[in-house]
């Protein structure tokens, strides 16, 4: 005790980069979760909950160096495992940073008790150790849902759909979403012709020299190349076919007069890029016969598109049309972490930004094909597809189009005007619950009827019952119609003001009836 | 590329002592936690999400030090503030151990905005830096309700009705618990008896020469016979009146014949403690009337009385009867931790243990009114009451008393005999889930149509959907009742095996209605 005085105090603050949530922010995400995993369930898909940490060999990725253990992730290491000798070092673990390096890692241990294919959802809070900056935070919520096991294109056009059912369940009208789906294989046919027209132009007869060496050299330049390539072609929205076609070919100037240098790429190869990301048409087949031009060349675009067109088939097979999901081309982000179809769902409706201007609410999930989830764990390639909804983002979008957050209804608050009649509050706000209406007794010291009704202006209550020993003794309550009393306070004439009473006597019971009409009212 | 083979592969596993959640155990944990918050909210209580990740200065309790920051807990250390120096170090991070510290922290970081009292309930994952064991995990998830910022014992009456009204929620049927009350005040009131009559004995003018020193000393010595006899009360269950008698007075010979010595109080204080433990009787203004008898010599003592008076009172004008909720001095548990009322709720029906033992299931919930929530932050003292469930233990029961996990259904899985007819397959699918039909395609290879079966079988599947070339052309689908197929199976004679088809062949249009007649019929 005595020590505890000579200690300064403790700062009352969340980490830098943490917060925390209150009241409607957690149960409107609760909700709203709860609608996702509902249609998920639907789908076929299985929760999982994950332990929230990993130790970092499982997590991959993020290796930990003494010095610097926590590049990227919030890792620790655990105490020696034998405590007496102290030599054993013990593992390091750490926070999960995705919810797909736990399903990697769960799917390698649990391979021979799961169903495969293996749809799965999970939802939770994910931990990034990243510099927080204004709204990025260290800690937010993740939502994915994936198939593992399977190659086929079905379970890729089933997350389609459901992330479409999906936006509806939770409140984002048919009209207001998209979901446009695209693949990479049909870029990286592109890129693979490419090279292979610059081979065939050096070695026109086929013989090409290239020992293993050369052959690493070129996957790598293939690779830097399709860096470059996507890192360009995702700049369309803003500086157009032109501006990409300077970027891929002889360089560019930027706004304020600098030259960037482009790619040199040739003509007809920039062509097919533009021809790519532009290929969308009028309809589904349009843009897969589009494609299809584009990429005649190379075995891999023609699977790309060929699997385009499987997607395209079941979707319309399940009554999903082009208002909901499109094969569209231009979808650049999340090209580079995939390996075969992606897919993203923007929000089209328009909202202000912090500068007052008008766009789109934009991307709230995306998702695609991506190889060899386990590989590391068992040397075994295992396919996989899946989505993952910015949780964050759609809630927001949800505010913005006032499908949550509009009002926020608090609880009656029944008053303590006599602390020695406490039993007949209790009594009153038992019978209020038990007709399922949110109701609570003033705790607080009454002895200020002042703060009684500040507390509940705090607390939003729409009405706040009053009974003192006058009502008693009549055997009757007040009620206080709180959002009416504040309307009329606010702008009604005095005719108004005579003319609608916000405060109601009532016998007591006849208290529940009463609350149930007002709540009604207002509602 | 080349590099990762080199590496060992990693070990697919979760840290020791933590653990993944599969399927139901997700959402039946969900859909309990759920009904909760039903229950929370409409008593008032507010969400919160606190950060997972707190500073350790502000958890408190546990400190780091260079050699062993995990004491307890799971910390690490920020990188430097000033990357370029690196000389700040940055501040010790910790995952909570609970959602009590949090609160603290929270109120006195919020608390000009927090409406006061503040009535707050808090779901999710604590860490604990132990040992793991079996069943001790170092992740799992409280689920608390606290109201902070009065001292008023409505706020105790209301958190025990909270109780007793969530049991209820999720199932538990009333006569299946009972939520116990007890008040630390009154054993504290005997001990402070022991000593004022030694005092007294020792200086019978009321003069003591005690110093500040003496106080302290006087102090300690409370503190250490407070949890002595804390201690011995607990084995009441156990060792009976006489057993406890022995380990209060003189000392006792255990089963092994090994002699434990006695806290040698007098015998007439002995008296004291058992009249305490063994005072529940018929009605509540019994077990208070003997307490009254029990603590009549110490203030403290009285105050705790009365306190518990003024909760039966509140609780019995609620409705609230002895059939769930009862003032029990024989509640030990809980009392070290506490400063005032304690509650506990114990599920009352039998189960048998991993020896074959019947016993009763016990606790699944507790709390009680603690004080200094917030001192350590600001130096006000903010006085708190709350209730944590169980919430591993709660499942259990619910999952003993067959109110959850009893069947699992799994999805309707629609088979593929043609993989060419993918889209019919799709068109089939969409159509059950539209009538909100959990269903899914078989995406897996459909070569061995045996593989589908095990997988059907694997989830659970009520029923499969079969449909070859001879079916689309006749313009039908068969449907498969699984679980009527394996009870055949299973026990059937061959008369029933004809009577009732688990087999149905229907036309392809009447697909959705078929599946509903057989699971209502399963159901």
């Amino acid at each position: 005790m005595a020590k505890d005085k000579k200690q300064p105090r403790p700062k009352a603050e969340t980490p830098k980069g943490f917060r925390d949530y209150f009241g409607a922010e957690v149960s409107e995400r609760a909700e709203m979760l709860q609608k996702i995993a509902g249609v998920y369930h639907r789908y076929g898909f299985d929760a999982l909950e994950s332990s929230a940490v990993e130790t970092v060999e499982a997590l991959g990725k993020f290796l930990p160096d003494v010095d610097r253990p926590n590049e990227g992730v919030f890792a620790w290491q655990e105490d020696a495992a034998d405590e007496k000798s102290g030599e054993m070092p013990g593992d390091w673990l750490a926070l999960r940073y995705d919810l797909t390096a736990p399903l990697a890692r769960v799917y390698a241990q649990h391979r021979n008790d799961l169903p495969i294919p293996y749809r799965r959802y999970a939802m939770g809070p994910v931990w990034r150790n990243e510099k927080p900056g204004p709204g990025r935070f260290r800690q937010f919520y993740q939502c994915d849902a994936d198939t593992v096991g399977t190659t086929s294109m079905a379970a890729d056009a089933e997350v389609c759909a459901m992330l479409a059912d999906t936006l509806e369940e939770v409140g984002i009208p048919r009209g207001d979403y998209l979901v446009r789906v695209n693949n990479r294989k049909v870029l990286n046919g592109i890129i693979e012709s490419v090279f292979s027209i610059q081979l065939d132009n050096a070695f026109p007869d086929g013989l090409s020299p290239m020992g293993n060496q050369s052959a690493t050299l070129l996957q790598e330049r293939m690779a830097s190349l399709t860096d470059d390539v996507l890192r360009t072609l995702d700049k369309h929205d803003k500086i157009g076919d032109e501006g990409v076609a300077e970027l891929l070919g002889g360089g560019r100037k930027d706004q304020s007069g600098a030259f960037i240098p482009g790619l040199d790429l040739p003509t007809y190869i920039i062509d097919g890029f533009l021809a790519f990301i532009n290929a969308r048409g009028e309809s589904n087949e349009e843009t897969i016969q589009r494609l299809r031009e584009v990429v005649a060349h190379s075995d891999l675009g023609v699977e790309g598109v060929n699997e385009l067109e499987q997607i395209a088939g079941l979707l319309e097979a399940g009554g999903y049309g082009l208002d909901r999901i499109v094969i569209d081309p231009s979808v650049v982000r999340g090209l580079g972490y995939y390996t075969g179809p992606v897919f993203e769902a923007e929000l089209t409706f328009e909202i202000f930004d912090e500068k007052g201007r008008k766009r789109q609410f934009g991307s709230v999930a995306g998702g695609g094909r991506y190889d060899d989830l386990v590989k590391r764990f068992t040397g075994q390639a295992v396919p996989a597809t899946g989505v993952s909804i910015g949780v964050d983002r759609l809630l927001a979008a949800l505010r913005e189009k006032g499908r949550i957050g509009g009002t926020v209804v608090g609880p009656v608050v029944v008053t303590v005007m006599d602390r020695d009649r406490m039993a007949d509050y209790q009594d009153m706000v038992g019978k209020l619950r038990k007709a399922n209406i949110r109701a609570e007794i003033y705790l607080g010291n009454p002895k200020n009827f002042g703060n009684q009704m500040k507390y509940a202006d705090r607390r939003g209550s729409p009405l706040a019952v009053i009974a003192g020993s006058d009502e008693f003794d009549r055997d009757v309550v007040q009620i206080k119609d709180l959002i009416l009393g504040a309307q009329i306070a606010e702008n009604a004439t005095l005719e108004e003001w005579k003319q609608r009473p916000s405060q109601f006597e009532v016998p007591r019971d006849q208290l529940v009836a009463k609350v149930k009409e007002i709540l009604d009212g207002q509602g």
